[in-house]
């Protein structure tokens, strides 16, 4: 029997086999990355992996469903595993933003689902860290945002030459198209054209925007020259202030395709153009007033009527790319468990003596293993080496006196020391530790 | 628009709403299973939260469908949200065991999903952990399994005044059925019942027994006897040997309904008996070749023909009785996060500076906040206070000179220092941590 096809098995290294994925590279992306996380303040929350398909075609309009990993439950609802996390962080923060002091820095690292047909080998399930802010509409909050992006991206050792973060505003596509239509309801096909340009052939792109009474070259020419607007040239500097400028570049050519970006939004893309986004996000000033009950006015793109209205930006980051490109750049550590401590058990009798020293060594604190079974002294001794043991242990039951001598190797050095308490074997180890 | 009934949202602390859960109170029940695992040298793996239906019926029946989250993909694949994370493991143990030493020790802490019809305000998912072993037919490792889960449990804080192991034995209730009955086929059913034993009326069970061809005064005194089978007393002499003595019992009223358990049988329980069990766990010696082709005989309750045979055992521990517990007894820690450092920003001219600052602070691995737009310097002090930060920061711009002069205080003395260099500030902090 096999798993669903899109979904991974996570092993313990070493791998046994190239189809499935390491469980020691997946937590030490979570741990790097809630590390960055915790530098920056944010805090953690977590929400259903299944919700209310409406929570999805609310944002996204009934198009997105047939990505969805969504069905018909028991209870005759209509329901989906979650194909992102925003909608459910915005329900979340607009049931109970009341309770926190603004800005909200949280952040989650949800599994989501996707499920689209004829996408042979295409993964339905990845990991995406999701790190979002609530209640600062200032553009420096943006520079924080993009901020902690780079951070966490060099945390993994990646620098200027391996990435960038391409920043561009919804604001300035939006000056743009009130400049040059008049016809505000053209406004969302023609973010959708642009966001295609760099995958789409220059010829199908300029027919398509010429339908919409724009020009391909001014487009072109409009994207070369990327002059920052106000809000952009607050952020570059913000970010030059923190020495961050190598990591940044203005780039008109980025839109993000999705109709909820209300601001600034950015991608980080791998310098040498190898791989898919490894992130991208922007500000959603319009999101929570949505799920909170406000109706969207499609034409300009404004939300009216919600409980709760917030200024709110984010970005995602997945699992998928990120490995990928470490992998490639050779950043991924190598994933070598060491043990404390392996405990020898040279002649059965000890065991119980044994026992209870491998016990009061794991109450404080140190990783203990053993054979559960008798075995030759050499392979207990080969285990412990093959188990990467910092320290062998073993006890000897002396003959003419009740209480053993215990004895610690340290295996790098192959020194061993005898002791008559087990309290002056913990020193010894606590002190080298 | 509300999440699906029987779901849980997890918020930070301080909790907004008394129908929400803490993330901070799941992140250390996650982190202390954790912490115990690795003293035991367990290493981690994941599987999809979503697998074939068959995976299920195969070890469970079709009874169990009833009680899954199930559904038919856009695939046409019928499909069910995990229910439980055994099948999950065997699969993955049954595909690569060969690769990995033996006894292979693992655990994993997966999201869980049930739906139960008529079960209004019931929970319909869970986290678990899942702590296995493979290879191992000893009784010793049956001991060294009850060993962490009491660890597990004391690590919480629990004592031997709050819970209790109760430790059982398949083969002593097989033995029974053999010695009273000679009709195998019946063996299911009576397990079915001693299962049930102690939340049924006695009437009822007793003729449930009799029309089996069993009384049921023989029975309760075999219960009552409790005398250990070979196998029991290997295990409690493992376990006297570590001192763990008072935190288990033999209780053959204890069998564990679930077919697939061959060997020792137990489960955790508080000693007030206010919740259902706290863990629960055994031997399933047939599981894995099962899981890799094997064909089950429900007479003789053997598996034959599969690709991979391993002796096999565990236990799973779920985060709602335990949270339940734990709160009850007063044994969740207070979530009170601290901060490193507040940077305090007096003019908004040392904005830039003070950005500069901040990056070099979370560079060197401190969390730091501060004020993302102007704002008093008194409500910016007041915040440092708020989010328990234990430094604030402040610079000053010297008029006659190009270099600015750093402050930093130590909140809880309110003691000031100032120097020249940041690099000073930061040695006075990391001697200070």
């Amino acid at each position: 029997m096999d798993r669903l096809p899109g979904f991974r098995d996570f092993y313990p290294e070493p791998l046994p086999h190239k189809d499935v994925w390491s469980i020691d590279a997946r937590n030490y992306i979570f741990n790097t990355w809630e590390k960055v996380l915790s530098y920056y303040n944010f805090r953690q929350y977590d929400g259903p992996p299944l919700e209310p398909l409406e929570l999805y075609t609310l944002k996204s309009g009934e198009e997105i469903v047939g990505q969805l990993y969504n069905f018909i439950d028991k209870g005759d609802r209509n329901v989906s595993m979650r194909p992102e996390m925003t909608p459910t962080l915005a329900r979340m923060v607009a049931s109970h933003e009341r309770n926190y002091r603004k800005p909200i820095k949280w952040f989650s690292i949800p599994q989501l689902f996707r499920y689209e047909r004829q996408q042979k080998g295409r993964l339905r399930e990845h990991f995406q860290l999701n790190a979002d802010m609530f209640g600062e509409s200032s553009p420096e909050a943006d520079a924080e945002l993009i901020a902690l992006l780079i951070d966490i991206l060099r945390s993994f050792g990646l620098t200027a030459e391996d990435f960038v973060i391409r920043i561009s505003s919804r604001k300035a596509w939006s000056d743009f198209f009130n400049a040059h239509s008049s016809d505000p309801s053209k406004a969302y096909a023609f973010y959708q054209i642009i966001d295609k340009l760099e995958r789409e052939s220059p010829e199908i792109s300029s027919q398509k925007l010429a339908e919409l009474g724009f020009d391909y070259d001014e487009i072109s020419q409009f994207i070369a020259s990327g002059t920052p607007t106000e809000e952009l040239q607050t952020i570059l500097k913000n970010l030059e202030a923190r020495k961050l400028s190598e990591f940044v570049k203005i780039d008109y050519g980025v839109i993000r395709g999705l109709a909820y970006y209300t601001g600034i939004v950015f991608e980080a893309f791998d310098r040498k153009g190898h791989f898919r986004a490894i992130a991208g996000g922007g500000r959603y000033d319009n999101l929570i007033s949505l799920i909170s009950g406000g109706k969207l006015d499609p034409i300009t793109n404004t939300v009216k009527g919600g409980k709760v209205n917030m200024p709110s930006l984010g970005f995602g980051m997945g699992d998928v790319v990120l490995t990928e490109l470490l992998k490639e750049r050779g950043l991924l550590p190598s994933f070598n468990p060491t043990l404390d401590i392996y405990a020898l058990i040279e002649n059965e009798s000890l065991r119980p003596q044994t026992l209870s020293a491998i016990e009061t060594f794991r109450q404080n604190g140190y990783s203990v293993d053993f054979s559960l079974t008798p075995l030759k002294s050499e392979k207990q001794f080969k285990r412990a080496i093959d188990l990467n043991a910092i320290w062998s242990f073993r006890l000897q039951q002396n003959t003419s006196e009740n209480a053993p001598t215990f004895f610690i190797k340290k295996l790098s050095t192959r020194q061993e020391s005898s002791f008559s308490t087990l309290q002056d074997v913990l020193n010894l180890i606590s002190s080298n530790h």
